[in-house]
C-alpha cells in the first residue's frame, strides 16, 4: 500500500462498490468504516452483518483502510468510557479478522488517550493510523461564536494537537506500527512551523477534506496556492493522500487527478531515494580500502569535481602568470587518487589554463592503484604523471609540491581524518605551497525525527547504537533550530604543536514544542579562495550529492517552546583513534554523555 | 542473481567480451577467473592489469562469479602452502574491490581445508561458492589405470567429497554466506542416495561440464536420461546451473536452451513457493481466532473438502438405506465451522445421496460466525441448519449427533488439540454415533537440512528457537531415513479415563554419512473407513496442500553410515497446555532434551 491516493467516505452501504467507484476515479485505496455499527456485539444468528467473503483477503489487506468508530475511550464519563471501549475492541476484533496485515485508522479527540494507547498495544497485526487534526478544531468554532473570550481562544491555542499525538506516541512506546495521519481543515490554515514540525513525525498520510478545494475559472476543482505549498511539504516527505468526501460527491476524479499532479511536482525521484532515513555506518577510507562500487558512486557527482577543477584552475592562474605559462612548472600532489576523478580535474585545469603541471598521485589502496596504473598507460600516456602506492603520511616525495589536492572529507568534515592526514602530509608541501581545500568547518543542529529514532532503536540489541554517529539521507526530519558552526580546521597547519582535539558548546532555541531525537551534522569546505563545497542545509551546494548529513542520536525528550538547550561536542584523539562525544545540557539537567572514550563510533588512525 | 544459467570459461582475455558472448547465447551470468594471475602481488606502476572500470559496479556484482585461483592453501608442503595463501588472499582482495555484494567460487581439493576456512571467514562482503566434486575425482582416474589395487579404490570411495564439505561447513561456523556448488563429471555417475543427500545442503548451483552432453540423431546436444534425472533433482531444489566449457566451444546456446527446458520441466512453480524452507509458528486455533486470510487459504485446497464430502457421503449411505432415505433424519454436528467449507461438503453429500440431514454448526470464533450467519440467510435459506457460537467443550446440544465432523488437525495431527476437543465433544454424540475423522496418526523421521538449521539459528537471539516446533514447506532437505508412525488417537474415545499423553522411542538407520539437523513431523488421518488424508511423504494425498510438515530442530551433529539413532518423543499435558518434548539418543550419548516442561512451543488449552 505504498504511494496511494485514497478515497475516504463514510455512510457507505457496500465496500466492494466503494472500491469500484474509487478505482474508476483514479484512487487506489479506500478508507471507510467497516460498518462496525452493523456488527452485533453478541454474534446472533438472526441478525447477520455482511460476510468476510465480500472481498478476498488480498483486497481486504491492500485496498481498504478501516476507520474505527469515532468513540471516546478516554471520556471522563465512566459509562460512556466503558461503552466506547467495548465498541472499539469490537471494531478491532472485526478488523483483525478481515485483515491480517492491514491498517486501522482512529481519530484523536483531545490530549487524554491513555485507554486508547492500551488498546493500540493489544492489536498485534497490521498498523495503526492515528488521525490528528493539524490545528485544534476548537479554534475553528470560535469564528462562529460570539461568546468566546480571548482567554478561551488562548487556551485552545495552547491545546495543540501535536501534544496529543506526542503523549500517545510515548504511551505506545514509540511503536513503529503506529503512524500519524494529519487532518487538514478548511477553516484554519496551519503556520509554516506547525507544518514543518509534522515532517519530523512518522507520517503515513494527510487527509484533505473536499471542502478545501475551490473552483477555478474553468470550473475545475483546485487548491489555493497556500494549501498547495502546505500539501507539497507533506508530499515531499512521501506522505500519502486521503481525500475525504461525502458519498454523493461528483468531483472525485478531479481531486485525484489534481493531487497526482501535485505529487509529481513535489516528490523528488532521485536515484538515491532508497537511502532516505536509512542509517549507514560512516566509511573509514583510511583504515579500510574503498571498493570499486563506492568509488563509482562518488565519481558520478556532477558538481563536486567541477568545483575542484575550478579551484585548481584559479590557483594555477594565481601562481603562474601568462608570461611564465610555458616555462614555469607547477608540481601538484594528489593525496588519495582513488580511480582518478581528481587527477582528471587537475589535467582539465592545466589544459584550460595552458599551465605546465607535473602530477604526483599518492594512493594507499593497492586495488585502486591497478586502475590508476592502467589509466596512466592508456588515457594519460602523454602526461607528466607519477603514481605512488603509499600512505601519504609515510611518503618521501622526489620533490615538494606547489599545490596539494585532497578530498579526504567526510559528512562531518574531519570525520575521515583529513586533519591528521593533511598534517602528516605537510612535509610534502613547499613553504609557500597551498592546500586545496584550505579550510573545513563542521556544523550541528538539534533534530526531531521519530523515524530515525526508530531506526536507531532497532540496532540497540546488537550494538551500542546511541554511541554511534550515522550517515543518513535525512528526509523525515524537523530542524528544531538552524545549524551553527562547530569545529574548524585549516590547512596547511604550520603550528609548532598541532592539536586536533576540540570541544565546544552551542546554544539552540526551541521554536515549538517538539521531541529531540538527535543532532544533525554537516560541513562546508573552502577549496580555494571563495570556491566552496557545502552540505550545510543553509548553504548547500546545488546538485551535489556526494555527502549525506550525519546523525548523532540522543534519547528522545520533549522540549518546550522558548526553552534553550546546549549541545556540547568533543573531538578526542589518542594514539590509535579519533572519536566524538556529545551531550545535551539544559538548565535543569545534563543528559546522557554519548560515546565516552569512543567505545561506539571511532575512526582508526 | 537468482535463477541463472551461467557460462563458465577459463583462459578468457576479456571479461566484457565473455559477458557479451554469454548473453548472446542465452546465459545471464558468467563465471571466470578474474585474471588474478595477471594481477601483480605488489602493485607496480610499470605492470598494470585491467582496470576496475571495464565493468560498472552493478555488472561486477550481478553478472560475474569470480573463480579464484585453484591453489592449495592446505598443502602439506609449507612453501607451497605459503605461496597458495598469498595468491588466494590477493584474489580475494581484488574480488572484494570489484564486487561489494558479489560471489567468489573456490574448489575443494581434498578433506583438509583448515586454512581455506580461515580465509573464508576473513572475507566480509558477498558469498562464497564452494565447488565440490560430486564423487571423488580419484575414482574416475582408476578406469584408466591398471596399477590401482582394490584397496586403492576402496580408500578413494571412502574419501567422500561430501565429508570435505561437511568439515569445511563446521569450520566456517555454518555461515549463511557459504554455499555449495556441486560439480558433475562425465566419468562417474553418482548414486541416487548421493544426489539426495546433497539436496539437504545449501546448494547454490551445479556445474555441468560440456562433456556431459552427447549428440542426438538430429545432431543436437542433449543429456542422457540418467543425467536428466540427476540434474532434475537439483533443479527441483532451485539450484542454479553453471555450464563449464572451453573458450572455443561452438554449442553454447544449445546447452543453455536445453537446460532452460529442463528447468521448466523440473521446477515446480506453485503459488506457495515463497514459503519454501521458511519457519512458521504453528497456528493455535483453539486459543487464537483464525483470521479471514487463513480461512481463505485453507478453503482453496482442491482435494481436502472433496475427501470430506466422500466420507460423509459414505457414512450417510451406510447409516440410512435407500428405503429410509426420505424418512430417516441424520443429525450431523460440525465442530468448528469456519467460514463454511465443511458445511458445504455435508450439504453436497446429502444432496448426492438424497439423504435427510440436519446440520448443527458449532464455531467458537465469533468473527467467523458473522460470515456463517450470512450464509445461512442467503445460500442455505432452505436448509435445516443451525449455528451455535460456542466452544464445543461447553456446548449443550438440543439433540445428540449421529455424525460428528471436524477438521481440528494440525501438521502433526494432534497439535491443534483435536484429541482434547473431540474428547470434550463426546457428550454431543449418540452412543452409536460416528466421528469423521475416526483416527489420526503422527509420523516422524530424521532430517538433514542446513538451510532450515540456519533459519532456526537466526531466531536464537530472540526466542528459545531449539525448543520450538515449526511448520515449514520443506524443500532443501535430505530424508535420512523413512518416516515411522509415532502417536495414534482414535475417536470417539469412550475409555473410562482418557489419557492423551504419549511417549515413544523410534529407531532409525543412517544410510549415508550426514548431519542431523532436526526431525520431520507429518500425519495421516482416516476420515471414514478407508478414506484418508495424508501428508506423510510416503503416502501423501495427491494435490492437497492444506498442511505443511513440521520441523523439530536439534543441534547439528554428524552421523555415520550404518549407525542407528533413537528418537524419543513425548506428548505432555497439564491443566493449561499440551506440549511435545524430543530427544535424540545414540548408543554412546543422550543428546539435548528439547522443550522440557513446554517452555518453548506449547499449545494452550
Amino acid at each position: 500500500m505504498s504511494n496511494y491516493v485514497c478515497l475516504h467516505q463514510e455512510g457507505v452501504s457496500s465496500i466492494p462498490k466503494l472500491i469500484e467507484k474509487a478505482y474508476a476515479n483514479n484512487y487506489n485505496v479506500v478508507a471507510t468504516s467497516i460498518n462496525a455499527n452493523m456488527v452485533p456485539f453478541e454474534p446472533d444468528e438472526s441478525d447477520p452483518t455482511y460476510p468476510a467473503t465480500i472481498l478476498s483477503a488480498v483486497d481486504w489487506n491492500s485496498k481498504v483502510i478501516f476507520t474505527l468508530s469515532d468513540v471516546d475511550v478516554d471520556s471522563p464519563n465512566a459509562k460512556l468510557r466503558q461503552h466506547a471501549k467495548e465498541v472499539l475492541l469490537r471494531d478491532v476484533a472485526w478488523a483483525e479478522h478481515l485483515q491480517n496485515v492491514g491498517s486501522v485508522m482512529v481519530r484523536l479527540r483531545g490530549p487524554e488517550n491513555e485507554n486508547l494507547a492500551a488498546i493500540v498495544q493489544t492489536k498485534t497485526k497490521g498498523n495503526w493510523f492515528i488521525q490528528v487534526p493539524i490545528t485544534n478544531p476548537e479554534l475553528a468554532t470560535f469564528e462562529h461564536r460570539k461568546d468566546a473570550s480571548a482567554e478561551d481562544v488562548a487556551l485552545a491555542e495552547q491545546n495543540d494537537p501535536w501534544n496529543w499525538w506526542n503523549k500517545l506516541r510515548f504511551a505506545v512506546k514509540q511503536s513503529t506500527k503506529v503512524k500519524v495521519v494529519i487532518e487538514l481543515n478548511d477553516s484554519d490554515r496551519p503556520s509554516k512551523e506547525t507544518v514543518r514540525r509534522w515532517l519530523g513525525e512518522p507520517i503515513e498520510a494527510i487527509i484533505i477534506p473536499s471542502s478545501l478545494f475551490v473552483r477555478n475559472r474553468s470550473n475545475y476543482c483546485v487548491l489555493k496556492k497556500e494549501w498547495q505549498v502546505i500539501i507539497g511539504h507533506f508530499i515531499s516527505v512521501r506522505a500519502n493522500i486521503i481525500i475525504s468526501t461525502n458519498p454523493t460527491d461528483k468531483a472525485l476524479s478531479q481531486y485525484a487527478d489534481y493531487l497526482k499532479k501535485l505529487i509529481s511536482e513535489n516528490c523528488d525521484t532521485h536515484e538515491l531515494n532508497s537511502y532516505e532515513n536509512m542509517l549507514e555506518i560512516p566509511l573509514q577510507p583510511l583504515c579500510e580500502n574503498l571498493d570499486s562500487y563506492t568509488y563509482e558512486v562518488f565519481e558520478t557527482d556532477p558538481v563536486k569535481y567541477k568545483l575542484y577543477q575550478d579551484a585548481v584552475q584559479a590557483a594555477l592562474l594565481d601562481r603562474v602568470s601568462d608570461e611564465e605559462a610555458k616555462t614555469k612548472l607547477t608540481v601538484v600532489m594528489l593525496l588519495g587518487g582513488g580511480r582518478g576523478p581528481l587527477a582528471r580535474a587537475v589535467f582539465n585545469a592545466a589544459e584550460l589554463t595552458k599551465r605546465q603541471v607535473r602530477l604526483y598521485i599518492i594512493e594507499k589502496n593497492s586495488n585502486a592503484i591497478r586502475t590508476l596504473s592502467n589509466m596512466v598507460k592508456t588515457l594519460w600516456a602523454n602526461k607528466d604523471v607519477h603514481i605512488f602506492s603509499k600512505d601519504m603520511r609515510d611518503f618521501s616525495p622526489p620533490e615538494l609540491a606547489d599545490i596539494m589536492v585532497s578530498e579526504l572529507l567526510g559528512s562531518f568534515g574531519d570525520n575521515e581524518l583529513s586533519p591528521e592526514c593533511l598534517d602528516g602530509a605537510l612535509k610534502l608541501l613547499k613553504p609557500d605551497g597551498i592546500s586545496i581545500p584550505y579550510k573545513s568547518t563542521s556544523y550541528i543542529n538539534p533534530l526531531m525525527s521519530a523515524v530515525l529514532h526508530q531506526n536507531v532503536s532497532q540496532l540497540v540489541s546488537t550494538v551500542p547504537a546511541f554511541d554511534y554517529g550515522y550517515v543518513s539521507l535525512l528526509k523525515n526530519i524537523y530542524h528544531i533550530d538552524e545549524p551553527q558552526a562547530l569545529f574548524e580546521f585549516t590547512h596547511p597547519n604550520r603550528a609548532e604543536k598541532i592539536d586536533n582535539t576540540r570541544c565546544k558548546v552551542l546554544t539552540f532555541t526551541i521554536k515549538k514544542d517538539c521531541v529531540l531525537h538527535g543532532i544533525g551534522g554537516y560541513f562546508d569546505t573552502h577549496l580555494y579562495k571563495d570556491i566552496c563545497l557545502s552540505i550545510n542545509p543553509l548553504t548547500h551546494t546545488a546538485g551535489m550529492f556526494s555527502w549525506f548529513p550525519m546523525f548523532f542520536p540522543t534519547r528522545p525528550r520533549t522540549l518546550k517552546e522558548g526553552q534553550n538547550i546546549n549541545i556540547k561536542f568533543w573531538r578526542c584523539v589518542d594514539a590509535n583513534k579519533v572519536w566524538y562525544e556529545w551531550q545535551v545540557i539544559t538548565d535543569s539537567k545534563e543528559w546522557e554523555h554519548h560515546n565516552i572514550c569512543g567505545t561506539g563510533y571511532n575512526m582508526r588512525l
